[in-house]
This record gives C-alpha cells, structure tokens and sequence, in this order.
C-alpha cells in the first residue's frame, strides 16, 4: 500500500509499505477513505520538533473496516468508521475519569501501540487499528458518507479538540467567550462555543478568509488586534474580560493574550499545544482567581454527541477544510498549511478497484 | 488606641495612634475583641517583601460595633462581628461573578480605602471599617463569643482561604485529596475536604503537632516525603494520583509537588501566595489535563456558611491557634510564628474600661 513518509524537513514522500494486518484479536484494518494533515504535523514538517526519520504521518481518519480480530464485536467489515487521533481502550481508570488520551493502553498513529507493535500512519490507504472496539466510531447505516466526509473527518482531531477548549472552560448559556488562534482549531472553538450556547463570542483574527468562517461558525465580534491590546479590547467590548476565553495556540504570546482576556473569576480553556518555553503566570492568576483547565483533547469521548450533530445537520465542521487533494498530491497539502494558504487540507485516497 | 506598625523587617511596634472615626456614612468603627498574625504578614517581617514603613499590620479580626455611619443599616452597634481580610461591596460585578476579592471597591486593611483614606489594621485597638455593611458579618445573637473566639477569627481568613483551595480543585463526596503544605492554611484545607466530603485525604507534614492535628481535621494518610518523592508516594497511595491537590505554600517546588501528585484529568485548588518566580507548566499541565483554579481567596462569600457550621459545632477551625497573647506581646507572637515555634497566634485586646 501506499503511505506517507516525512524524510526530513519539508521532505513529505508517498512510498510503498508493507499491507497491514492484524497483529492480535482486538485489532482491526481499515481501509482509509479521507485523511488530513494537522497543524501539528507541520512542527516536524517545519523542523521544529525533532524527530526519527522517516517518520509515518497522519492521524486523523475515516475509513472502511476491512478485517476484524477474533475479539472485535462492536464494528464489522464495511462499517464506515472515524478514528480519534489517538488509542484508547474507554475502560481503564482513565478513561472512565474522562482523560481518555491518558488510557493505559495509549497508542497514536504512527508510533508503537502498547504491545511494541508500530501503528500505521493515517495519510496512508490502509491502517492497523489497535483496540478497535473502543478506539473507532462507527458512522450509522444510512448516513450519507461521501456528502458529509468533510465533517466526519472533522471529528478525527479538531472539532473535538476545539470542543474540549470550550468544555474546559465551562462555556454554556449566556456566556461571554473570547478565541484566541484563528487556526483550524480556533475556528472548532468558535464552532463549540456557539453550539455550547455562549451568548457573544469574539474571535481574534486577521485573515478576512477565516473571519468568515469564524462568523458562519457563530463569532459576534472579530478583533484583529492582537496580545494585551486585544485582551484591552476584549475588557472594552465586555466591559470586565470574558468568562471564558478559548487558548487554541500554545506560545507564550497567546497563553498571555489569553490569560488577560478573561474576566476575574474567569477561565481559561486551553488546547493550544504548548512547547518548551510557555507557562501560566502564578502571580496573576493567583490575583484574578482566573482559573485554567484543558490540554491534549479526549476527542473520542466527545465524538459521539458531536457525529449526532454531524449527521442532523446542525454543525458543518467540515467547513474548515479549504484544501482538498489525494494521496499522491499530498506534499502539495504540507506546503499549502505551511505557507497558510489552506486553513486545513483533506486527503482522499484512491478508490479500490472495484473487484476488490 | 493602640495600634501595631512594622518599623522595619524584625522591628514590631505597639505604638498611640488616632481613635478611628467615620469618615463617610458607609463606614463603620468596630473595636477588635481579638486579631491575628498571618502568614503573609512575615513576609514583611523577614524582609522578603518591601513596604513603606512603618507599615500598619494585621488584616484578621473579630470585633464589637461601635459606631454606624448613616447608611449602614445591616449592622448595628453593639453587634459582635467578624471581618473577612478584604473590603468588599458583594453587589458588584465581582462581587456577584463570585470574586468578592476582586470587588470594585476592594480595600485591604492598612491600606487606603477606595476613596483614598487610609483603613486601619486590625492588630490595633479599633478599625474604621470602609464599606462596612457588605463588609462585616454579623454573629448572631446568643452565641458564646468567648467561647467560640478562636473558631470565630480563623473565619477571617485561613478558614476561608484553605476552603477555596478545597472548592477550586472541585473537592466532594468520594474525592481522594492531598494537601500541600501544614501551615495554618493547609491545616484548614485539610478540614475543608473533610467537611467537603472527600473519601481519603492525604497530608504532607514532617511535624508532630501538625501532624496531629491534620489527623483531627480529618487526614486520613500522612505523608513525610516531599518533592517529586512525595508525589510519587501519593501515586502510589491512589494508585492514580489524587482527584484534588490543595496547594498552599506558593513556592516553586510546591507547585511542582502539587501538579505530579494529580491523577491525569485531576485539579489543583491552589492558595499559596505565589512570590514573582512560581509558574504552572504548562507543557506537563496539557500532557496529563490536570487543571488549575484559586487565587486569593474570596473568603467574604464563604463566611456565613462556614459561621454556620462553627456555630452548630461542626467544624472548629479555632484549633489551628497554638499561640495566644495580648496587644502589648505582638512582637513575641511574630517571632514564635517566625520560627516555627507556632502554627498561628492570636492576639487578644485590652478589654475596655466598664465605664465605655
């Protein structure tokens, strides 16, 4: 099969690799039908993050079951299927404490699973699903695939990580919310907060393309100014800082942004990935009582509610998806998000042949 | 009267000052049954922070109404009443979004007040209380203030204080705790989570007597290792980590303790006053989605609940006292509390002449 490899640096290359099978009785083998490249993908892609190349990439996808383990009972061959970003098995002390991305069994795309064995990568036509029973969702019969694939892949990573920013946060009725990123994940935040029921949400953003978006996802106020001028802004158009503020970022100028944004007493959702260097400022905080709740999103426990919506209609996250291109255009998509042409690029891999 | 002042780091004073009068109609003149030194009032004392001396002390106390300005109308003279270690108006944005300490006519005692004109301290024979009827709470008639004056004055604000940390980190009925920290403060948060509810709580202390009396608060387990020691011994305590950690020091190595002693998904309910170097990792913070929520603790909002529970003889946060003296011993209370020779003091004043 065909699958994408990092070599180095801006060096994304689409190779043969071995099929995938399943290695013990939980796993399964899907055949991907839509995959995307991620914002985090572009660290490596951009060098930042080190890393043992080649690297396989991707990690969010929706597919079709092609086999199933002997203990596999709750999907079937031809499910259609979404994978969260990561391996959970929604059971373990973990799980059931709703941080399924700290499962004991925790497993991402293209690393080792918790038996040693790698994972494929997502941006590849096939891949081995460690315990799928619990890592996939299955999309109900009925549900048009192809008209929704879009949303559906949404679902994968950063609807839900944007979810999981306004959940954090305590985002509901009558709140005021502010979104600080204009990315794929702050445009899911905006998504959330208004399907949340937040009564204003001001989304910080410069890009007349994702100002759009961010005002058909539900944005009352577009600021395009930025760090404590923005956050000055926030406290003018509030009048004392936002309940709630959504950090879809991580760098040491949004956590501030973010931070100054919000209201005494108020919170901070955060879902940006920090690097190295960010921390929250004790002292303020401590004088605000502004609190701070968030971090690598549990996806897979949100995904179900949010394929519910999906499939009534009443959220459009595929929307963010402004790229689109097949598997061996792929390093076209890298250099898309990398050069921000695309807010969000979505892979389709071929066909099967219909013999197949 | 006679008031406390801070000459210098060490140098305590009793010295004449001005009797308190009303200044605006709000205002009310309370004379101080008993005070206390606070934690944060060695700070000043060793030198650690600088002030403008000679600096009026003392921010704790339990007193009788003397005078009423003309728009006080919930309190009255003669009434017995306890204040909190702020100002504070509870109808302000703030004050109702649950963050009385951050009220817009905030004050603190030895101070100026809102309007600019210096509130007394409390370790002084009477206080001119600023925004006295939202302020002040009223001990209800028949109450046994001799009896009850200890318990009476930890409501002030160490009682409050280690209630916000149990509240913040979300502490209730089944929750596995551990507190950082077994000063006046962290004593309190150990019997906040065991009022809260909370199944098992872990306290770190390497000292007998409050050791004991973390074990008469409701410590169910005490812990003598520190650092990242400790926390490993909380793991393997909980097998997880704990739901709730209750920060209350402020150092950097506390804050570590505190965020590795977390289960992944738990919360830090912090309190302890954090100098300029402390920050929350945020990368260790996301990796695990512990969050993290207190500040300066809104201990006015707490008061009448927490009175309640005193007055009905459930809780007796008066035991944290181990050091008692009158106004003309004050130095001698810093000093034992300095050196660790008290958990807290007490400071009772000269009772007034029958004549008064």
């Amino acid at each position: 099969m065909l699958a994408t490899l990092l070599h180095g640096p801006r060096d994304v290359r689409v190779e043969e690799r071995p099929d995938p099978r399943l290695v013990t009785g939980d796993d399964a083998v899907v055949r991907v039908v839509a995959a995307c490249v991620c914002g985090s993908d572009l660290w490596r892609y951009r060098g930042i993050v080190d890393f043992e190349a080649p690297k396989l990439m991707g990690h969010e996808f929706v597919g079709v079951v092609e086999q199933v383990g002997d203990d596999v009972h709750g999907i079937r061959v031809g499910d259609v299927v979404i994978a969260p970003f990561y391996v959970c098995d929604m059971t373990c002390v973990h799980c059931r404490g709703g941080v399924s991305t700290s499962c004991v069994r925790r497993g991402g795309w293209g690393f080792p699973d918790d038996r040693g064995v790698l994972a494929d990568g997502a941006q590849a036509e096939r891949v081995r699903v460690p315990v799928a029973d619990s890592t996939l969702v299955r999309v109900p019969e009925g549900v048009d695939v192809d008209a929704l694939l879009p949303d559906l892949l949404a679902l994968s990573d950063v609807c839900g990580t944007g979810h999981h920013a306004a959940v954090s946060a305590g985002v509901g009725s009558g709140k005021t919310v502010a979104v600080v990123g204009d990315g794929a994940v702050g445009l899911m935040a905006v998504l959330a907060a208004s399907r949340l029921g937040a009564e204003r949400v001001i989304a910080f953003s410069r890009h007349p393309d994702r100002q759009a978006l961010a005002r058909e996802f539900g944005a009352t106020d577009i600021l395009e100014e930025r760090g404590r001028e923005g956050a000055k802004r926030v406290h003018e158009l509030t009048g004392i800082g936002a309940d709630c503020v959504l950090e879809c970022v991580g760098t040491r100028e949004s956590i501030e942004q973010a931070v100054r944004s919000a209201r005494p007493g108020g919170a901070v959702g955060y879902v940006g990935v920090p690097g190295e260097g960010p921390a929250w400022p004790a002292q303020y905080l401590f004088s605000t009582n502004i609190r701070v709740a968030g971090g690598v999103a549990p996806v897979r426990q949100y995904l179900p509610d949010l394929l519910d919506d999906v499939i009534a209609g009443r959220i459009r996250p595929g929307r963010v998806f402004d790229f689109e291109t097949t598997l061996d255009g792929i390093a076209e998509a890298y250099a898309a998000m990398d050069e921000r042409r695309s807010i969000k690029a979505l892979v389709r891999m071929p066909e099967p042949p219909a013999a197949a």
